[in-house]
């Protein structure tokens, strides 16, 4: 018996899960587990579900779609392993996290390639037998480097892209292409210490406790929608070299913890915020 | 419009979730959120409904039995503040955050009375104007104690008993009547330190963190089943008092917690855990 | 015997220890506990112990006067319980928690009055016995409004001036004559949402974390010394009046903590930081 | 300008910190850092101080031993990197985080070599070109199995023994001649769930929380003196395994914490407790 994902979003009315759970039984799917939450902000519905059963997919988008008012946005599809590219700079503490899970195969995800702008993590990469391009941004100019970075995406097809420590600034065009695709970790608790070196402006601040902040890229630099965030305590005997020691195991952990979300599916994006099942 | 919470759970089987919004569909009333859960372990089903719109309750009640398996426990009803008796001794931190909570409206429920094996905390309660109950058990056999409590507590009929740092050992006689229905805050990370005087314990055994624990209470002393628990930090300066200091901020903040969560009909017991929505 | 409280900071030279233990020791005193650290940004040393000893005060100071470099702060005094004024608005979940551990004997400290720009608060502070002075902005000038305060505040000379939730803006020649002394609780994670409304703030963001500040009030608003902060999760569920609830317990907490640290002399304050030990 | 690491702990008396200090001073050498810590219920006295200069090494211990309390402990040394050996079984992720931090130069240690009970790390440990020994106890008894892996545990010589996930229980006797040298981490916040299947054990007792504890290996299992502990929130709609899962993250990061702290020289060990600075 196969199992699929049913993600809906769509503007609330009266009537709407059961309705939901009425197509979906009369196509003869058991729901196995169901999330949902109204936005009342947005009078927003949102709904997940896992549903087993041997099913005509087509069909039972269709009757979804005629069911549902028009504005709504249907996800429906087997449950499988997703693709992901990992992008990255000079640092390893959140590749090497996602290569750890990876190959003790508590990632349940196809690492695809790393794509960096540095060849350092080149020997770590390979190590665990995934292809490295290195795509130099030297003597290019910003659009230059990103044609070939897109260019090399767009042959893998991924249905993620990680940003793991990569350290450089993405165009709003860049981004376009891939918005709800584009995975990053900022390393603060946002929106505190926006931009470049939020350690050493965490340091400058005294602040007694830092954070990361893993979010899908969107063409606002630091402004998309957040999906996790943790943080951990410091003090005044850290320095913002102790800061970003510390701050690299909130970062790896955050940054697994949304990738797992977005791998299985749990995370709707609206109004640049997320709802997470 | 009226709201209603529907609280249900039964042994598990296909198609439930549709038959539930189905029923509730046909009387005319809306779904404002719902929640579902099946334990996997048990084969157990759980939902909970605030529901919305004019309804015959009786009527939907007895749909809804008919529909649902036999073992079914169906809690249906106007949502409403609840009649809550606190339990003390002599520690007024959480029965003072409670009070705090109570006075300035956040607070939902009625507080009918505060019972104590002292007279301690006579005057923090009267300055709240909440009668206040001195049960000495000086002299007393346990047993005779217990009526003397539960004479009380049956004279105010409440929903929800709180033992606000109430430290005597009550008998499983005396709880039986009310399960699910006492309410307990333990000064440890159950089932660490069980027993008497946990912050010594925990200062013996040199643990780095030390919690508290909300749990319904049952007849088998600090097993009852977990609300809600959380922790602090200490290290090797803190004494077994700096500790009790430490945990009194974490002990009032779960206790609390674990009280809304009542309040609001959000947690279920099964199988001596809870599953809280 | 005596205990006294030792505070210096200086900057620093070789030798320090040794020749602040040498003094110490010659003058018959006892180091109970002592803590030490040197910011290596700015090349300043900061000590604190408590000592304890028959000691003529003065001639200690002397001492340790002419041995400490030029530039040295030193505080040197019987370690008493202290003086604290509290302010407030409407808000009663932090000026509870104070009063609650100020009743129970927790908190080590004096609460000489409430001043208020509302009279909310004056029923709630009147059952502690604790003047209650309301000081109305209405129709007034800030000015002449922070002159009224001010006469008060200088009528009772407090060591600490508590700002539990009092929510209008001190103008810099208000704060200047208190320096170090005032306290504030911000409901935001700082340097996040600085400024009005920061839960509305922290909603519209989509945060999946919130928390509060403590720290000294200096000339530029929500930009002093940092002395405590604490978070807590939220989730999309959570509307901005749901994280403000949750917040509170935060807040509460966080703002006990760091009156606590005062208290105890337990902090300095050093280029807009907070050195606590 | 060479650093030495001097720890001292000893039964208190008044002047220790002016003595330690005035020998520290006649002979050259300049305090960079210290910390300081009297143990009241067992009147012990813990010193841990970074000191400079050009020193004869031998010539200060004798002084320091003469000065000091006859039951004194002191550890003097230059600032070294230690080496250390990594013990264990299959799962990965505790020993893949070491290896990450070590391939990146993060950790400030020379991995000597891991051995396990089974080959299944074999290929992760070998990307790192860190030599792996699979010394299997199967047909062995465990005394026989414990001399193999002792045998070559003395081979290195080790600074430190790090217990990465190595599931089989070492014997008192095996234990015995590296006391104070074997860390190790528990897969549950002791002293809860001590023994075997902690997950298991903590699904069953229905916690909302689960933990990780860093501890030293003495003759008792899972009662040494603890070093570090950290917590993750979890729900009833965790299966064992998902805590499992969400437990890893908290054992590499409590392991890595815990072991940074033995490599710095920042522990004491004094009746089962520790004392970190």
């Amino acid at each position: 018996m196969s199992h699929y994902i049913l993600k809906v979003d769509c503007s609330d009315k009266a009537g709407l899960i059961y309705h939901l759970a009425e197509v979906i039984y009369h196509h003869g799917m058991n729901i196995e587990k169901n999330s949902e939450f109204v936005d009342k902000e947005f009078d927003r519905f949102f709904f997940r579900a896992i549903i087993s059963g041997d099913v005509d997919l087509e069909k039972l988008r269709l009757d979804l779609t005629s069911m549902l008012p028009e504005d709504a946005t249907i996800v429906l599809r087997a449950r499988r392993k997703k693709n992901i590219l990992l992008m990255a700079t000079k640092e390893s503490h959140c590749l090497g996290d996602i290569l750890i899970r990876y190959h003790s195969g508590e990632l349940d995800a196809n690492i695809q390639a790393v794509i960096s702008n540095h060849d350092s993590l080149r020997e770590l990469t390979q190590k665990f037998d995934i292809p490295y391009f290195h795509v130099s941004a030297e003597n290019l100019e910003r659009e230059d480097h990103e044609d070939k970075v897109k260019a090399l995406i767009n042959e893998f097809n991924p249905d993620f892209i990680v940003l793991a420590k990569y350290m450089r600034i993405l165009s709003p065009a860049f981004v376009e292409p891939y918005l709800g695709k584009i995975i990053n970790i900022h390393h603060s608790f946002l929106p505190a210490f926006i931009g470049a070196n939020p350690y050493k402006q965490a340091f400058n601040r005294g602040v007694k406790i830092i954070g990361a902040t893993a979010h899908y890229v969107n063409n606002d630099l630091d402004e998309g929608p957040i999906i996790a965030q943790d943080v951990v305590a410091v003090n005044h005997e850290y320095s913002w070299k102790d800061m970003q020691k510390a701050g690299r195991n909130v970062e790896k952990i955050v940054l697994s913890k949304a990738l797992d979300l977005a791998l299985d599916d749990k995370i709707f994006v609206y109004k640049n915020k997320t709802v997470i099942f």
